[in-house]
């Protein structure tokens, strides 16, 4: 039986509660229309968070963000309303959405929202020596 | 009935006042004239803002900026005009505003200004592992 | 007699540990198998540690590595499995593990996750001018 | 009349000195003499600077830059030499100047120095998600 | 007469002691044996340093990095060893010595290693929008 | 009134047809769906022509494209097919259509078609030396 | 069921025999072992080919990649070998594949190997003007 | 005495008739208007040519593109146009022009036009090993 | 026993010969002595090569350039040595030589010199549309 | 005894005569005086040859390039002087000059040049499959 879009995102248990680690993800495929004149309007989706207790479940979020596909948004609001979808299903200590508009009018939008479960502080971050991958045979 | 170019800035009502979010707008379409000799100049800005009651509308931004094509500025004080142009309109929580104008007598400038809201803090930042967009295949 | 993957992790006794110093290890060849379908999945994986008393041997690294090719584990588990396996094996002061996997139903996924040795501070960071390598006479 | 190289450095009034702003500038056409064998030394130099009542001229610092080119100089005082030269001339909140010199002997040298006027606090930074140009419809 | 590869570094007066300034130097022709096999081992060193009262003279450098040509040397050792005979000769402010170690056994190695003088303690870092170099006509 | 997808192509007549010139145009917007699951495929298109009489209308093209997003398509097919309509519409002397299609599988896949008119022969090239854009202060 | 590796290669029949056109395909994921020591080697495979009345389908591609995980392969030999195989399924009218091996010894090694199918002759190439994608407001 | 915007293109001698040699003209900040609806329409041209008694004069270029400034153009016509007024001023061996014009509607359009003198032919082109610039200590 | 350098090549059995097929070698780590001043020099070295009957082992191309660690050779001519030595190892149908050496006096050298069987003739080059690995999502 | 400039080029016997072979020399270091304003102008120099008898020394290529220093020349005529003299030092059986000038009023200019030895014929090439350096492990 094909799969269906759908607002409904599954989440399975978190493996390494114990732990405040990172989950990064990139979602090149969404697409919704303009409330206003109907076309398609297309974005990179990146979301970074950190887990509590729940993760998001990649097949469901696929056919989450599949379902915007014939649904008029706003730059602005659709981004905040996946970011609240998200929160909501997963209840996580930290959570960032990046959304990448495609350039309408010559002009380019990024819109970023972030959500911070109450009481939570991330540690100090240990700042290292960053690297290029695989640099190190070109100097 | 065709556009025409004007200072006026419309705003629409930000969709969740009760987030600070970041909207980043790019416009590589930004020319004026130099003042002194009546030469055309040429820069791309880059806008980054946290809004709190209104967003820019995008369409009246491209036309604010087009009104500039027949006016003479130069850089510093044209950035900076700008900058207050859009932050008198959107009252924003946060803005910043970057011109990176066209080389000119093999030299390169670019000028970077920006405003914050009276009494307005950013939140401490969650720094997060950063990653190069769809590298996954790519080591 | 050749080589045979093992989850033995060797070490060797750090040159230097009045110093925190960093050691950053890149490894493009990670494949293990998915636990639900049985097919192969693939990461590069980044490790970087602040070593206290031991290092990690790379021959021993590498056949460890290889240890994972016909198991079965989840993305977000194995991650933390491999940090915890590196972390008992070499009891550092620092250790941060970055798995980046290869694209699944068309969405990236990395995991990002690290330990800290109880009472162990990073130093506060000098924060110098950063450049790219060989960009003398690149302008 | 021709230009001559000149070390006048001409300035002009900040348009806007109630705001901290920062200018920067890059100056890929410096060369000077080698004090100890006479032949060319090149580099790129990088201003970066926030202005306190005087902005640079553009055109007497190109002026400047060619005044080099006939005098012997070593990497590390003339690094010094002409921050101090700047900061003479313009009296700015903040200066950084960063001189990248063309390979010799196989080896690669950068130079950065920085002042700060007396009392000048930095604001606290306000750090913003960072986009690559243009980058909206490459994810 | 021709040069020989020497243990001895040289170094000249710091031209501005007065100023923290910060010297990087790129250094990508190391190349020594690994201890085990006898055979050749390769790196990429990168230097940053802020002076006291001495700088380290590059033609002298060049011939210390030369003197490791025909000496066995693990990875983790040698880039702390490197480290102490510069910060014996120049006895800096601060220096920081990164090695990029060639791929080895399909892993790829780096090693990161600093040193602070007693009671330096840097300036707090005056943080500035950053731009790629002759980035201006380019967006 | 807003627009409506469709599978009509406007076109204009050539302003030049006395000369073989080429048009190259992106289009990154492209998105239908599998035949066989429904779920959603993306693809980024190429198409570049010599017109003869008539040139492609890009706002009618847009549409055109528009008009796959609710339609099944297998990828060799529909790159085909888009291309046959772009000829019938057009009529151009050359035409190469590439179609670049989001990664499913783990597996990347890209077509490339194209049309000549009968009789039509390209005038032998004129090679020579190419250059980045924007290179020359860049080395 | 899940899907098992194997060696059969399954097609589907040409949607436009008519046309020679080109399907580029790209497989970041082969694995094997050396036949020498058992240890696993990496490679990325770029297939191109021009379809005569069969394309290979992708799902048994991915199968038939996978079938060589567990066996021993020499680089040249595996590269002419997975070529005969695709060939001896699609019968196409040109194929060429490049394997791209992952690092050994230092040493990088590539291998490409080409079939024409006998009396086929390609049209001669149009050259074109080529382009970086979406470089139009990059200069 | 101000420049001003001008269609005269002037000319000088060509040095050396005697040889076919390339001129390579980058120009980064052209713009007319869509004549239809008013807006501002950017482009970066890219000029190529074989002298044959005349090279064009830079400063005079400049102000022949600075004429578009007020005037309405569509994208194929103004590149057909352009050609044929520095065709006509210089009388060349060989020109090429390339247009890339900014992205409108989400599609991106780039127009190549060429002329070849009467009776003319290129040398066959002697192909040579191609480097990236500077690529030396980088692999 | 340890690995000695060496200057014979082994070769193996092209498992191929039915074929002409192309095999590309990089090897980053080539360093000599100059023979004027002693000092080392470094390159990397590209080979491409079509086997006839043999095709050169990659442990024997190892040590052979490690063999060259402590001679000393002139640029120009170590190029052209390598290849004669290569060619009369493996007597290929087609073999090209790379060699791009690191910056000396601020100048950079690279020097490419082939060997073709006589009688041999390359088949007629079948062009391809080419794409940058993994791009199929990046536009 | 510190070196001079000079116009004088010093040339060593070709190692290698039988061969036809490519020597490519990059020098980012050329400078000399506009003609008519006295300011100086700045380029990178590209240089490939195949040498007949005799190849240039790169010290006195140094001091040549040195000699232009205090020189006006305008870029077409500089850029054919250059390769006359190289020419005449060194009769090659074929030479190009390319010539990238830095940047003058906003306009980008190259200047590419060759010659070719009466009678001689370049070999037909021999086109190979290219790759990028050390991307083996990147896809
Ligand atoms: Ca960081
Ligand atoms: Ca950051
Ligand atoms: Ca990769
Ligand atoms: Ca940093
Ligand atoms: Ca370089
Ligand atoms: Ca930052
Ligand atoms: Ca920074
Ligand atoms: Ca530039
Ligand atoms: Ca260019
Ligand atoms: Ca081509
Ligand atoms: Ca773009
Ligand atoms: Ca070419
Ligand atoms: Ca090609
Ligand atoms: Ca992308
Ligand atoms: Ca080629
Ligand atoms: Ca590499």
């Amino acid at each position: 039986m094909p799969s269906q879009p759908t607002k409904d995102l599954e989440t399975f248990e978190n493996p390494t509660p114990t732990r405040d680690f990172q989950i990064h993800i990139e979602i090149p495929e969404f697409t919704c229309l303009c409330p206003k004149t109907g076309q398609p309007d297309f974005a990179t989706l990146f979301l970074d968070y950190i887990p509590d207790q729940k993760c998001v479940e990649l097949k469901s979020l696929k056919l989450y963000i599949w379902s915007f596909r014939n649904e008029g948004h706003f730059h602005e609001a659709v981004t905040n309303r996946i970011l609240d979808d998200l929160v909501r299903a997963t209840e996580p200590r930290f959570m960032r959405l990046t959304a990448k508009f495609y350039v309408r009018g010559g002009i380019f939008t990024n819109v970023v929202a972030e959500h911070r479960k109450a009481g939570w502080q991330p540690q100090p971050r240990v700042e290292l020596a960053e690297f290029a991958p695989q640099s190190n045979t070109r100097g």
